[in-house]
């Protein structure tokens, strides 16, 4: 495969002096190689690289994804604002979630749409109750990391029955928020796979 | 493959008999189905069938997918009970959208979370509110069939930036919703790639 990707088009006679094998003994391998769609053959020009992804690779590519090739853009909020404002911040960057900081920039909490529900249809003022007054709190956040892989994170989504995961980045005072995997974020990488591999 | 699949375990010898080859003919091929894990080779005992799934069935499962493979039980609520009600509903079943249907049972609109937190923070009596004045309305809905394909109904979630769609049954008096799928259908289904194609 990587003579051919290299060299192609090379013919089966010039692929077979490089392994030191003969013509014969190397057929049934360029046959197979062919049939199967890694190899293009043409009469008289030779064989070169199809370019098409294999079903293969669709395995290696979920495997090789993650967090960070498909993460996006977190929405965070101070942890002082208001219910209220946290509700028109969700409309205005219409996310799922949020992810709230202390003044240090540090994860404290996360907000949910259905959090956000709850709380609204009480009987509080919004105006004046801050939003870590009804946030879900450290420890009880489930984060993921960028080097994490695409699969563990939906693991963690499924396993949690949650919404959304905040990517972090450890720091000496705690967790810094560089990202964002939902179930869009996945829904997006399903798509994807079958669109890398022709599907 | 299918020899090996129905005889296994069976030596080269004996598959080569069944195919009218030599053995050496044949060495080089079951030589390159053992190393891509098609087949397993024990030494004395012979070549079997490995069982494992191979990365060109991934691309075959994804094409094969339907929507009535994966699809949840709808939530489904009268288009005259009250938001507030429909909130109750949304909490009780934890989903994030409810279809909402008239006596018949035929689909007339959508409320979603978000739908939900927007007239909540209104001024509203949502007691009073029928759910019918603020759902989305047909023909305002994206819908699909149990016989699409998951690929089709994930990439119409992301097209459409929604996050269910209702699978419906087309009936003389319009449409019955019959199943679900949303962003955690598809994340479902991406786990489920992996699993069984032991990634």
């Amino acid at each position: 495969m990587d003579i051919v990707k290299e060299n192609g088009p090379i013919t089966g006679e010039q692929i077979a002096d490089r392994l030191h094998l003969t013509r014969s003994t190397l057929r049934p391998d360029l046959a197979i190689l062919t049939m199967a769609g890694y190899l293009d053959a043409r009469p008289r020009v030779g064989y070169f690289y199809s370019g098409k992804k294999t079903g293969q690779a669709i395995s290696d590519t979920m495997t090789k994804w993650k967090v960070k090739d498909f993460q996006s853009v977190p929405v965070v909020i101070q942890e002082h604002i208001s219910v209220y404002d946290a509700i028109c911040q969700l409309f205005l960057e219409d996310v799922g979630s949020m992810f709230v900081v202390n003044k240090s920039g540090i994860l404290t909490g996360v907000v949910s749409r259905k959090d956000l529900l709850r709380i609204s249809i009480g009987n509080q003022d919004l105006n004046k109750m801050p939003v870590h007054m009804m946030m879900t709190r450290m420890p009880n956040i489930t984060v993921c990391h960028k080097e994490d892989s695409l699969l563990s994170a939906a693991q963690l989504l499924m396993d949690r029955q949650i919404d959304s995961l905040p990517v972090v980045k450890r720091r000496d005072d705690g967790l810094e928020v560089v990202g964002r995997v939902t179930k869009t974020t996945i829904t997006r990488a399903f798509l994807a796979l079958a669109d890398e591999h022709d599907i």
